[in-house]
């Protein structure tokens, strides 16, 4: 090759890089985001959703879009996640949707109302039943994108310091417990509180409270609730299948590149369907250590105590639909989805779930 | 500049270029696989979960890695698709891993076995239960790497010419039905029968077969087969949630950077979640239409049909494991854990489900 032409050739090599370059910096920029998540390290049920999630988006981009995740209360309050995602504080969180009732009760139908759907009918209604356009058009006036993160499957119905038998035992019972489940078991005549996991403890220990839910077996026997609540109520039917939800502020998702964008929304659903697993794998032995070494006492909700609890959330459902269009728009479309769900639920799933009780039972 | 600096310049771009080059092939190189599907594209739900992964590793990576998806028969024979792997004719396959049991029946438990897990015991089982470990330990014999990729939920139990009300009614019966479940009913006197979908239906009219079992309302109903076998009968007993997978050839897999094998990762488990949540959205309006359009008369199997294939089951289960290894070895533990899930799920989950449903007979 001759000199001239080693020059041309490398002033062409020259100008193909600098074509090349940007458009690589494009596709795969190096990005670092902040995430905070809701929940403590300490659950490393739901709070590792969050590390799933950031661990997957690492590994698929080479290490170029870290996403680091805080625990709750490090960088943000827990229950201001959503806050910190709205103002682009952070650029994502991982939190329970419902514990922004108080903003929009709205809010509540991406993790779980009262009597609502369980864990498959969300991913259900979320994936394919317009459940995911619905909450995105709602959370936009929050500057939010929002893809479900995880599920606990039917929580638990708490832990009561005295057993309780009719609707009648509500009256006057003062209760930690989340989401719209407090305005529901307030027509009952109790006292609903928010108080965050680490406080719950001592106000069950020293009586400031009379009962506490939190989550499950798994999470709830690192709480220690059953040293002094020792009765363990279920199903809790305020959380039929409670969904998490990484949110991302809108502004900061726009600017990704599809490639990105591609990547957290499967990184995300793999955090979906993984958490959901975890519970399901820990809770039987937690539940076992809980009743044959920690006390627990099992208790079923009383029929009584399900049905009005049933009238009065489908009251309180009618009162918040009626002055908010949001609520109502979301409402009817869930409980239509939910009608049907069981009607299918209730001919193969139950009827197998059914037998293998009832086989497991005789041993 | 000097064009003597230009020259040294442009030769260190090129010499800089040369290097960052392969590193950046490497990281991320273009890629063009196949993908055999066991099934007919006509099956949005299950040949759909494979498009739902292919799509999502084409965006994550900018359409460097492109999966192309064929539908069972194109390239390969549907029931072939694993073989494909384990030679390398192609890269990947998205298949029932029970269709393989003729090879050996430990295939069965990466999809379904008669009175095994429902669905999200099934997830528990592979992602936090040990059960991915303890497949990819046996499928590394046939070079298969395998990763969940879809559930069909508890299926139906099939159709039937006539009603069958006790275990003798089996007695000579000539049912298509997949997997282990074939020799489960042969021990009750019927007569199993391996049938493509495409062929089940002129079997069914003429007569050729008694019965026949297939997934669910929503493909079912595709299929058409209540025009000739009226009788749906629930549960499924034999796919409590029946699993699909991607199989991907070990070779293959071991040369891809880390970060395609995360996307890959990430898309088969949203593939996996997305495809539970498009059977469960759409099966409750397909069961609808049967019932009331197209003549179908649901059918519970009895307690004692229920009884004696479980018997059957379990007789079966201690033959196999008699004489094969691995097989024993997936079975104790699987079995292990199903028991503990049972114990678990009966409690908050069985409960809440039951009340729904009872609430939703009301009205």
């Amino acid at each position: 090759m001759k000199r001239r032409q080693f020059v041309q050739a490398a002033g062409l090599g020259l100008a193909a890089a600098a074509i090349a370059k940007p458009a690589i910096a494009q596709s795969a920029p190096e990005i670092k985001w902040r995430l905070t998540s809701s929940f403590p390290k300490s659950l490393d049920t739901i709070y590792g959703a969050a590390e799933t999630f950031s661990k997957a988006v690492a590994e698929a981009t080479d290490g170029k879009f870290q996403i680091q995740v805080f625990a709750g209360g490090e960088i943000v309050p827990g229950l201001q996640a959503a806050d910190a995602v709205t103002n682009g504080t952070v650029e994502m969180c991982h939190t329970a949707p419902y514990y922004y009732v108080g903003k929009d009760p709205t809010f509540a139908f991406a993790t779980s109302v009262p009597f609502g759907l369980n864990s498959r009918q969300q991913n259900a209604w979320f994936y394919h039943g317009g459940g995911m356009d619905l909450m995105n058009e709602f959370f936009k006036g929050f500057n939010i994108h929002s893809m479900p993160g995880g599920n606990t499957g039917t929580q638990m119905g708490g832990w009561f310091r005295k057993e309780i038998k009719t609707p009648a035992d509500f009256n006057g019972l003062k209760m930690r417990i989340g989401g719209l489940a407090g305005k529901v078991i307030a027509k009952l005549g109790a006292v609903p509180q928010q108080i965050a996991g680490g406080d719950i403890y001592p106000a069950l220990e020293k009586g400031t409270i009379d009962a506490a839910e939190w989550v499950g077996p798994y999470d709830d026997e690192k709480l220690g609730f059953n040293k002094v609540a020792p009765f363990y109520y279920y199903p809790g039917w305020w959380e039929g299948g409670a969904s998490l939800h990484f949110f991302t502020n809108t502004a900061k998702w726009a600017e990704l590149p599809k490639s990105y964008q591609a990547i957290l929304t499967s990184a995300a659903a793999m955090a979906n369907v993984d958490m959901q697993a975890k519970y399901d794998a820990r809770n039987p032995g937690a539940i076992k250590r809980l009743v044959q070494d920690g006390g627990a006492q099992l208790r079923p909700f009383s029929p009584e105590i399900m049905e009005a609890c049933y009238k009065a959330a489908t009251d309180l459902y009618a009162e918040i639909a009626g002055t908010n269009a949001n609520f109502k728009k979301v409402h009817d479309a869930y409980m239509a989805f939910r009608n049907e769900e069981y009607l299918w639920f209730q001919i193969g799933e139950y009827t197998y779930d059914s037998f293998m009780i009832r086989q497991r039972a005789k041993g």
